[in-house]
């Protein structure tokens, strides 16, 4: 068993020790005595006070402290008196011999050490005074002593009111940045009782109306339209309205859900293709959640797919009318958010024709549903039916037939026709079109991402407390164990931490970046990394929930956890707004492509002259010394990871390039060509990920100011970078980029890491800053009773 | 995109073509163009039956069968059809040049391979008429032939109505053994409508009522009883009672769940911890369902260390009675089933205490309500509460306070006292029963295991149906593709079901072995099985099913899909009947001590003795050549794969003993040793499991007699134990088992095995033989409509 107690940096044994103090250095022993468990009666508690008031080598302040430390009706608090066991501990680990030590010598060696009378020792009169004392209280100050080398850590809730080494605010600071205070209003918001979470047997009905209810007040609160211009009462930061998202998502997920398809998807699809009419028109009550409206785009056979969506938008030009019509009825529109129930209009997303010929899919303004709540004439609507989890949302299925709107409610910002019929559009490459058209899904990757990182350490949160609580096994005749002590419990959870901490950094970092691209700016490379950044974050919700639960046991099974409910509900984040493979595939054809264009688009020798860019490029070789080395300092390096995940990504991007070269020289047809490599090309895209997150964290680490902070997010970050490399060191081993021992040295430096991370473990996952209310957990409530 | 009908051996192409129909072959081409979509119309079908009608070189039988073809108002079956396609291409393919042959020669050809006219072909005037009629019906035969050749692979509805390779049946037998009567039976039963799914938003109360109504009639039919002695209305048979509860499985969770509760556990504490007249008296009643009851073990606080479970028996001498009770409100019984609603008894574990001093953990027949369903006086029940899954049972609370039951409500066959208060025991030491009466566990252990896995097949029947099914994506101006011929989703589904099939074989053996224990034999090595298979399946399903809904994209996220509700309710499966982290450390330690004990209970020294017989163990060096072989006969060798597994587990053995003798060499504590090396021990635990599933599954390839199942077998183990050492390829690559070549050239092989078995994976899936009601997925069922 780790000591729970042991600093995070050995070498700071050999300094002063912080936490004594001074003047009371003598009497430390006896205080400790006092308080400790079961060792005295209150009557010889007020013995100890009255001699020690009497004791007049003490100074008069440090007697009136003292005396407070002993009034038997009032006894310190647990983080003083943890403060004195460590101290002692501390000092007790530097005594030449604590062999037959007893109380009286040991507060004279303490003294000696806070440097009180030059190490000379405290005056002889209080020696005497202290063994009289040690006598009369009859305790065996030996076997105090002995003990409190020995003694088990305090107990987790004990342990977390004393001081950490760093402050957990200051921590969270540096997660919440750059929208702290938005992030705080959100919490403050939904603490409110308001927001309380439904009984677990709520009916789907009532739960939509809660839900309904939620958004709608988020919607007066101004928190929908943060995205939106200033006219329509938000900020104009995307970013911002990121955060906030992020931010609900550690509370219910059919509320984040909701609020994405109001304000994002339906919202931002009129924010970013409506021309200025129709967003003046519509954004202020949609930003309000008084409009209330979906985004119509998937398919029943086309989820992923949606280039090839069937749903025609036809030009009537007599009328001067769009006709929009479901060509069979297989074709309808599925899993339409806001569409069951409470949608009064949507952008439906369909194939532009012109007098038969098509100009590719585009978003028209249809209404769903008239003033009373009516379906309107030609639109049929289905519920989607009950789900997983997400039952607080009304998806629903959509078919059109001969549903006429207004030529104008064609979206207008990159497309626009003539009531003659002639299409005209900025962007003239009805490829390029899409890609724009599909861009304005970037923003909801971020923020789904950001949403299930949110999920994933609400369930870290729940299960890092409950394991820093729950006792079960332990040493034949002592005490049962915590469970966050053993090793195999802190290698299911503390890498998973460590990760939530990575995707943290790096997501802010994107939601940052891409808030700050202009108009015409090239989005490749964002639209990359939030393809890549959004797979990585929602497996790592569904893999850090799993582990959350199995980590407690049965009572993460109980409802009443609240990691099920978030389980559940999550667990879809891998599917939508992009399904996690098929963005995987689109983020390694991006790489080889250097994001220059969609490989659909090229033709064979288009794409070959890439591929051959690609394969072309030598990677040096590797130096033999570094494969061989097993040194900490080396295996901690941020350097080091840094290489390895750049070298792994460089590699794997060669090595598919020069694959699917060979195949297309022979005359392969290009896609059954990307279809034989596809594992390859998804561990280039994980690669990817991975490699970007660590580039955020190793940056994060580096901005901190605060030496003990940053020595925490050091060895969080190298607990991230070192298990990810364990993990795959299969592949680290057959490219030769490390040999056996080092293989194995890592894995020790994991488990070294773990160790060195426990005693901080709750702190890390209290700096996610998720409220109680929100959390929503029995179990994980910050301020949870103690164990008995 | 691999061949999906190129034979599973490549060796067959030399055999004879078994599916040749003899007299027919010459003309097979006609029958093939009459019925090739839109090739000839009606009335030219018509003209090719009356033509052949009058080659009277063909045998009289010969022409009324194709006569029979031919109608044009009655097409052939689809199985009949994709029979003469089949041999058709496997015949081309043999043509020394396909180049040029028309269809008179591919019939001349076709008639030479059936072995007609000593391959001498067929008369000239044969062969003239073959000619006349091509040309009558004017296709070029020459495009048919090389159409034939490069066509596309039928839909898959159409495969799959074709016939195997393989009788579908066949190998439903083999998985099905040696219980396949039983395992009808259930089938049969739980397609009533009796057993229909209850609507999702069910309330908890309604479905507990219905779950109780199935458990009821399961007992009626006397399905409950199976495992016990025919005077209770069974067959005696544990493994029997294990094949039903599997079978059930495949059905709604809940109902398996309370029917383990009630026959397995509450039944089992009777039938195997009570004496005689104890057994006589209850189990019949509990066997029909008549008399419900709990097994109150888990505490609060004491979920996996039952050792020290703190309810109290205490002997009460002038009453003759025992007092039980509960000591602090924190250590009620927690989850016990059948308790919060339907329970009348319980079989209650509690320390036994007489006069002061503890006998350890024992069963106490305790009456939980009265006849009314009031619950007995100094006993208190609170639900459990609302659950992640299995709502359908009544998990609950119990508190004990002063509660009487009489002397001999003591489970008396490991146990009693006299009226004066004396304790016996036919097993003296107190670690010694506390085994066996655990022992009581193994049962369920092997039964839930089989149960998580059939909750895996389920799940993966559903993904690969629905994924060869399902488009996605296609080549440029080409159709859609079916996913399942994605490498990528070959790779997430089949791995997982070659896992399925070797769980299935080694639990079933294991099943027949726990049932083989006589009395008195050394149980611990099936107990150290039932722990790793247990872990290893019930790990199994969550990932399965995880990635089963993962692989339906949205589809899977609907609650009609029955993905959801297997995922949910199967998740606990990890923690209950013993959390797999724990199951694993004591199959470790086993492993360790040789079974002979556990380290607990063994002092310093006796550890220390077993410790070094295992360390002292000398591992050979590996052949440096089979380190380097890249062979693909070497690679799907059997016998390499057993190697690797064996030599892997054996290696983790030795080195974990060498690192534990080393701590307590030194000194350490051996449970603070025991921790430092955990994950070393978890690893040794998986690799354990795993080499268990190989042996059996090798095992059960090597008895199956029909040669084309037994390839299609033979390859779906490869599968399995390759796949497994490619997720491990990290350690192999540390140990020099083998070399970064032979690494990759392992993934190169499991995907060839993925194209080799995709074109039989949804046979592989239906021989699971889930039956349409139970399996209850809309997307999932076997009867589904073909794809629009």
């Amino acid at each position: 068993m780790p000591d729970t107690t042991a600093p995070l940096d050995s070498s700071t044994d050999r300094e002063p020790l912080a936490d004594l103090p001074g003047g009371v250095a003598p009497v430390l022993p006896f205080l400790y005595v006092a308080w400790a468990d079961g060792m005295l009666t209150p009557a010889e508690i007020g013995v100890v006070r009255d001699r020690i008031a009497a004791m007049d080598w003490l100074s008069e302040r440090d007697r009136a402290q003292i005396a407070a430390w002993l009034d038997p009706s009032a006894p310190p608090d647990a983080s003083t008196y943890f403060g004195w066991v460590r101290t002692m501990r501390q000092a007790a680990r530097r005594l030449p011999s604590a062999e037959g030590a007893d109380l009286a010598g040991l507060g004279e060696a303490l003294a000696g050490l806070a440097g009180q009378g030059d190490g000379a020792g405290i005056p002889a009169e209080a020696r005497r005074a202290l063994e009289e004392l040690e006598a009369e209280i009859g305790v065996v100050g030996e076997e105090v002593v002995r003990d409190l080398l020995e003694a088990p850590a305090p107990p987790e809730e004990e342990r977390r009111a004393a001081r950490p080494a760093f402050s957990v605010g200051a921590l969270q600071s540096l997660l919440d940045a750059p929208h702290a205070e938005t992030r705080d209003r959100i919490r403050d918001l939904l603490s409110d009782p308001f927001f309380a979470y439904p009984e677990p047997g709520i009916s789907n009905d009532a739960y939509r109306t809660l839900i309904l209810q939620w958004v709608q007040r988020l919607g007066e609160e101004g928190i929908g339209s943060l995205a939106y211009p200033e006219w329509a009462g938000g900020t104009g930061d995307i970013s911002r309205f990121i955060a906030a998202f992020e931010t609900l998502a550690t509370h219910d997920l059919s509320l984040v859900v909701k609020f994405g398809v109001q304000f994002g998807l339906w919202g931002g699809s009129v924010q970013q293709l409506g021309n200025e009419e129709q967003r003046r028109e519509l954004l202020p009550a949609i930003g309000r959640g008084e409009l209330l409206g979906a985004f119509a785009m998937s398919e029943r056979g086309h989820g992923s797919n949606v280039r090839d969506l069937q749903t025609t938008a036809t030009f009537d030009r007599e009328a001067d009318e769009w006709v929009i019509d479901t060509p069979t009825d297989h074709d309808h529109k599925e899993w339409i958010g806001n569409a069951a129930r409470d949608g009064r209009m949507a952008t439906v997303f369909a194939q532009l024709v012109i007098d038969g010929e098509g100009h590719g899919v585009h978003g028209f303004l249809v209404p769903l549903r008239d003033e009373g709540g009516a379906v309107m004439p030609g639109i049929r609507i289905e519920d989607s039916g009950h789900k997983m989890g997400l039952n607080g949302v009304d998806n629903g299925r959509v078919w059109f037939s001969d549903v006429r709107v207004p030529r104008t409610a064609l979206l207008g910002r990159y497309a626009s026709v003539s009531p003659e019929g002639v299409y005209s559009s900025p962007i003239p490459s009805a490829g390029k079109r899409f890609f724009v058209m599909l861009g304005t899904l970037v923003g909801g990757r971020i923020a789904v991402g950001a949403a299930a990182n949110s999920a994933a350490k609400a369930g870290l949160t729940v299960a890092v407390r409950y394991g820093a609580r729950r006792r079960q096994f332990g040493p034949a005749g002592g005490p049962e164990v915590v469970v966050l002590d053993y090793l195999s419990h802190q290698r299911r959870l503390l890498p998973l931490v460590a990760t939530s901490y990575g995707l943290n950094f790096a997501l802010h970092a994107l939601a940052e970046d891409f808030a700050a691209l202009d108009a015409d700016a090239d989005t490749r490379e964002v639209e990359g990394r939030a393809a890549a950044l959004k797979s990585m974050a929602s497996w790592h919700a569904t893999r850090a929930l799993q582990e959350a639960r199995e980590a407690c046991g049965g009572e993460g099974f109980r409802w009443s956890a609240r990691i099920a409910h978030r389980k559940a509900d999550s667990d879809i984040f891998t599917t939508f707004e992009g399904d996690n493979t098929v963005l995987q595939l689109q983020v390694a054809k991006g790489l080889l492509g250097g994001y220059r264009q969609e490989f659909e688009d090229l033709n064979a020798w288009g794409m070959l002259r890439y591929l051959r860019e690609q394969a072309d490029v030598r990677l040096g070789e590797v130096n033999p010394l570094a494969r061989r080395n097993t040194d900490e300092a080396h295996l901690l390096d941020p350097a080091w990871h840094r290489t390895l995940f750049e070298r792994r990504e460089r590699t794997l991007l060669v090595q598919v390039a020069a694959r699917l070269k060979g195949r297309i020289d022979r005359g392969d047809d290009s896609f059954d060509a990307f279809v034989e490599v596809q594992d390859h090309l998804l561990t280039l895209a994980r690669a990817n990920a991975e490699r970007l997150v660590l580039e955020a964290f190793q940056d994060a680490v580096e901005r901190v100011e605060d030496a003990q902070l940053q020595n925490t997010l050091r060895l969080t970050c190298a607990l991230y970078a070192l298990e990810h490399v364990e993990r795959d060191r299969g592949w680290f081993l057959e490219q030769n980029l490390f040999d056996g021992p080092v293989s194995k040295a890592i894995r020790t430096q994991v488990n070294a890491l773990l160790g060195r991370l426990r005693p901080v473990a709750v702190e890390l996952v209290d700096a996610f800053g998720i409220p109680d209310e929100l959390l929503g957990s029995e179990i994980g409530a910050g301020r949870m009773p103690l164990d008995p």
